[in-house]
């Protein structure tokens, strides 16, 4: 495998996902090279990621008006190791790296129907205050919550 | 020319337009099929008829918080005639062909560097309430704008 | 109901239609005003109007190098009926209106989970020669196809 | 200024881009959150470093049937500092950070019209041939050109 930087040991990285969403590769999405064009791999990763925050219950308070903080991206690093092609099914595993006061490290690994392991990547969301923009603590709730994604995904 | 409900007499529509926009065919925007994808035109559309908005001077007061009306794209049709290709320069025309009490009809024409008109089109904007969602009346103002763009483009 | 040029009665209009696919509204396909961007059904109307071909056989033809036709898209008609939302699950209903000799008009619906009526619209598919761009007449087989779609949903 | 792995000193990091492209940020490439949805900034990556390979005269190459090779992204990585907003005008800021035998190495900035970075990248792309896929070495005509663009960069 590629020596990819935000990778220590591989087969340990691979085994530490325990959560996955099924895309499939849509004919708007392929460009004139005939493969996926590189810009939609991060459209899936989003949608991966916020479906694992609705999956792990902390999705819900950013998209009321109750709470004051909402997500955003802080960095996106993506590795390409096989070119995707029209109307594949993928599955984009999603998983947490590391948790910080206000933000959270989270890893990707999207995979083909054959098991190959096509995109790797990572990138931190920050929780910032709607108003001021600036970054806002989780709160005990949603810290319990991330941190039971962890726990459970090494049990 | 082709057939086109909206468009009665082709050089009397084609006249018609004083306004265009550039555009320029993204890689991104392309598809397998090495064309432009058909859904990337209504991007082209979008993006032409806010500058159009902002040119005639009503883009400004729905993109602040004291305006109480949003615009909302009640129906869009387009034509294909002829097929768009990377990196191939454009000029989106937009116009108003006819204002309601709380719409507005805009049509498009897109042409390639050569002068060929490769699409045409049409749809009708409607100025809803922020809060209710319903339909929402011009005001004076902005009555005016619509109209004065109008006698402007047939002087 | 609203009235729609290309629907003559709703309720039969309706009923013809037999095939739906699901989608959901994608965060990244959402704009400013909090709804889904106007330009986004487009690319629901391609996955429906593509999953319907496969789904009726006539797909694999245009994707493999085997065929000399791709079915490029000759126009498209979209009405808003209702606004739609982040996360929402829709169903793309997809049906064949009429067949020509090198095209075919399909008629789009699109309904929320609360089976409301979203979005309507029709568009006209063209297979053209992929060297010449020329309109190039469906073979018996694709025909039949195209047909026996029809037949099998009046039944 | 953050602490960013690709960035040594981010002075001579800045001072070392003469080539940029302007973009404005469209509407339908906003989200509900009311900025520039994160994927899209990968489309003005894609859009700069497109015309850095024309400017540098490598991009015809690619585009016609007469080269073997095309380029493919091999990975990317960006920094999110500012969040952008729907009209920003932007530049996009693209260099050669080092040379490969089949590959380029890349860096971005975009800055906002105050002269404000918002966002800084990398990314490799790599030349591969058309049919097998694999990696496929820049001939000399196209490594002079790759290397004269850092060479005049850094007059």
């Amino acid at each position: 495998m590629k020596n990819i930087a935000y990778i220590e040991n591989f087969d340990d990285w691979i085994n530490g996902f325990t959560y996955s969403y099924p895309v499939k590769v849509r004919f708007s999405e392929t460009d004139l090279f005939g493969h996926l064009n590189n810009t939609k791999v991060f459209v899936y990763f989003e949608e991966g990621r916020i479906e694992f925050f609705k999956e792990i219950g902390i999705m819900q308070q950013w998209l009321t008006s109750a709470g004051d903080g909402i997500p955003v991206t802080s960095d996106l690093q993506c590795n390409y190791l096989r070119q995707l092609f029209f109307d594949e099914r993928l599955d984009v595993f999603v998983k947490i790296n590391a948790i910080g006061k206000t933000s959270v490290d989270l890893h990707y690994m999207i995979k083909n129907h054959q098991g190959e392991i096509c995109i790797t990547g990572r990138g931190r969301m920050v929780q910032v205050h709607k108003k001021t923009g600036k970054p806002f603590e989780w709160d005990e709730n949603m810290m319990e919550k991330l941190k039971s994604s962890i726990v459970s995904a090494n049990i």
